[in-house]
Parts: C-alpha cells; structure tokens; sequence
C-alpha cells in the first residue's frame, strides 16, 4: 500500500493512493475516491522527531577516506523543517553552500522503545524518500551539525509512505538527480547499520512515536545545490520526491 | 504570574500557581481554584522541539580553557526527554558517566521566526528551570552530541514558567544541588549572548512554537551524578527543579 496525507480545500485527509485516486482512510469523508489531482500532497506524516543517521555507507565513508563509525552516529533535525513534495527548499541568507543528501527515510508506526533488532518491523509504518538538506559550510564551523541540518525546509520528505511489505530495505537503488542529472546512485546493501539495526538501536536512547522519521544516512555523491534547481530523490518502488531551490524572500 | 500544567485525575490542567493553589485556566474546570497538594506538575509545556546552546558562559568557557563562540553553539534534544518535577531521571545501561548541568530555560509563547532580539520579548512566555542532563562519555565518543542528550528523561524542566514581568533574565542566579551540596552557581549575566540575542538567532534558523523550550547552557561545575542522587536546579525568582536518579530496569 501507499499512504499519504493531503490538503482538500479546508480539510486534511489521509489515504490510500491508487492509481491516480486517493482512497480516503480519515475522517468524514472516509471510504470516499477522489482524484489526485484534486489534492495537494502534504509530508505523510507530522514527525514529532526526525532522527538523521550520520556516515552509514561504506562507499560513502570509502569515499570520505573515514574509518567505518563502530555505533551509529545520530542528530535530529526539528520537526518544523519538514517539508512536502513540490514545496521548495529556502536557500538560508546564513549560508554559502547547501547540499543535498538523498536518503531512505523510515516511518514509525507507533510508540516504542528498547525493541530489538528481530521486532523492529512491527514498528514500521513504511519507507520513503528523504533528503537530508545541508548547509554544509555552517556543518563545519559550528563541529555540531545541527544548525546546518535545522532550517526550516532543510526536511523534505515523501510524496508517500509505501508499507513494508512491498518493497526489501536492505536492497533499494537510492538516486538523486539535480536538474536531472543523475548525481547520487547508491544500494541500502551498502549500509554499514541496516534499518533493523538502526531503529533498534535509536530505541534504546529515545521512545519513538507515530510519525517520527528516521533518515539512514546518505551513499556517495553528495554536492552542493543553487536557487532555481530542481532536486529529485529517487527510490524505485518508494517514490520519487522533487523540489525547488528558493532564494530566501 | 506562575503558569503550570496538571494532572488531576484523568484530566489535564492549565493554571496559576498563587500561593498553595492553582486557579484553572483551560477547559471545563476554568476558574475553579484547586489545592497544590491535589495536582500533580507536569513538564509547563509541551514543546515540539526543545533548542539548546552549547557554551554560552564566559566563565564556563574560561574553565575550560576554551575561546569565546562567534556564535551560539546548537543542538536539540527530542521531546520524548521532557521530564517534569518529581519524575525521575532514568541513567542509561548505555553509559557509565551521567552529569547535571543546570540551564535557564525560556518557554515560547507563540509562533515566530527572523525575530529582531529587541521584539523577543514578545514570544516570551516566560522561564523556567532547566536541566540539560548529559551522557558525558558518550557525548566524547560520539563527537556529535545528540546522543548524549537525547535520552528518555534527559530534558527535566519546571516546575512551573514565570512570566517575563516578573524577573529580569539578566541577573539571575543559577544553582544546582546535589543531595543538598551546592554544585553550580553562576549568573546569567555571564552569558555570551542574553536571551534575547540566542532567540533571535534560533529564529532565524528555524520557526519556533507556542510551548517551544530553549535551553540557554550552563555556568561552572558541571559533575556527574549517580543512581539514588537528588538533584535541585534553583533559579531564585523562577523556581526550584527536583528530580532524583534512578537506574534503568
């Protein structure tokens, strides 16, 4: 199944998206069709925590000529970054240089803590596309990265949440593509900490609620990004999650 | 004016604390004045994110024989560590070193961003006391300090939240005890940058929320505690934050 959150008219809307219809699962209208196109996508979920996974590839940290980190590396980005499919991403005045991080995101189905690795599934409302927006200069002058990673828009997630059971984690193609250039292409197989790993692991630091995403790290590739591009990531059988580059008003 | 939130029964209260009761302000009790002894104290607020500032003393900084920040040092702790008075401070099996650091906290009343510092004041709820407890080993290790901070319990606040007309932030006193001996005691008008200069800062960061909590670092002293300890943050004028430490079951 895919799933997805929608603005219609006044009203938001959960759903069932097939084909080009959302089958509504919320609210008054719920058992309703109504055409895609009639909707406005919004982030398939309100994350009350985003928890971004630091270096997790090994062609990755190959790359970055760094030593395979022995425990996740975690920060969090705040959920008022979060932004939906086609919103566009404001370039910060702070900063000089923004990147793109395209990444598999996780959403959490429902409250847990301390689950082991084998039950992380049950958890797992599905996976989308993420990408980690960066502004990487400020990554290096503050050492803590999280006012690099926290401007608002810096979260762009989506369009939809797919459920576990049609896709393999431990085997999607993550893509990104700047003005249609391919620019990142990696597999989840060369993640250092699977999914089960991961989450595991975050629940054994902080409860996890419905919502939340989890962002598992980026492949090879990452690069900076100008007002007026067009930044898709892209997970066959995930999605496809495109946005703009605004200059800040 | 001393605002808090309540249990009382299965209900959940807003009030203001005059003397032992509290005269309620939200839902179908508005008006009716309740005794203390019958409540039991939330966390004041309930923050969708909560923003804390690294090294922002001077003498903290000169302690440890570190140059003066340019500018605030961020990171964010999750909601899911918000811990109110009395509740206890669970130590993790994933650390052995768990240290106090008593902070002023300031609790946001409304939404904002890009807020000029001499307009804060207007986003101001009020203050609070703040306990930024922390996994020092793992914040060493890890190098990013999410971890370290982020765990369930981590982020004690309250008792209650002053209003900004009842203090000025600063020239207050900011102590912690540990089983009753004095461990900290600084002055916020110590600090690198005054209250209204990190908001300001934050906001131009990322949109800040009504209940929003930000943590504005710590003085001199910070030292460990273990299982069994009592630890106070006293903020004269503000409060007096009790928690206890108890090991993870």
């Amino acid at each position: 199944m895919i799933l997805g959150r929608f603005r219609y008219g006044k009203r938001v809307l959960q759903g069932i998206v097939e084909d080009n219809e959302v089958m509504v699962t919320s609210g008054k209208l719920k058992g309703r069709r109504i055409a895609l196109e009639r909707l406005r996508v919004l982030t398939p979920s309100r994350p009350t925590k985003i928890v971004c996974v630091g270096l997790n590839y090994k062609d990755h940290a190959a790359e970055l000529g760094m030593p395979l980190p022995s425990e996740p590396v975690l920060f969090l980005k705040p959920p008022s970054a979060a932004l939906a499919q086609g919103e566009a991403i404001v370039y910060p005045s702070m900063t000089k240089r923004v990147d793109y991080e395209a990444e598999l995101g996780v959403v959490i189905s429902r409250r847990c803590r301390n689950v082991p690795a084998k039950e992380v599934e049950r958890f797992i409302l599905g996976y989308t596309c993420f990408n980690d927006v960066t502004a990487r200069d400020l990554q290096q002058k503050d050492g803590q990265w999280t006012r690099a990673k926290s401007f608002d828009t810096f979260a762009p997630f989506g369009p939809y949440v797919v459920t576990p059971d049609e896709v393999d984690a431990a085997q999607l193609e993550v893509k990104l593509y700047l003005n249609r250039r391919l620019k990142q292409r990696g597999s989840t197989k060369n993640m250092i900490f699977p999914v089960e790993e991961l989450i595991s692991f975050i629940s054994r630091i902080m409860t996890l609620e419905r919502g939340d995403v989890i962002a598992t790290g980026t492949p090879p590739g990452v690069g900076p990004m100008k007002p007026g591009d067009e930044v898709v990531v892209e997970i066959p059988q995930v999605g496809r999650l495109v946005n703009r580059v605004m200059e800040a008003k």
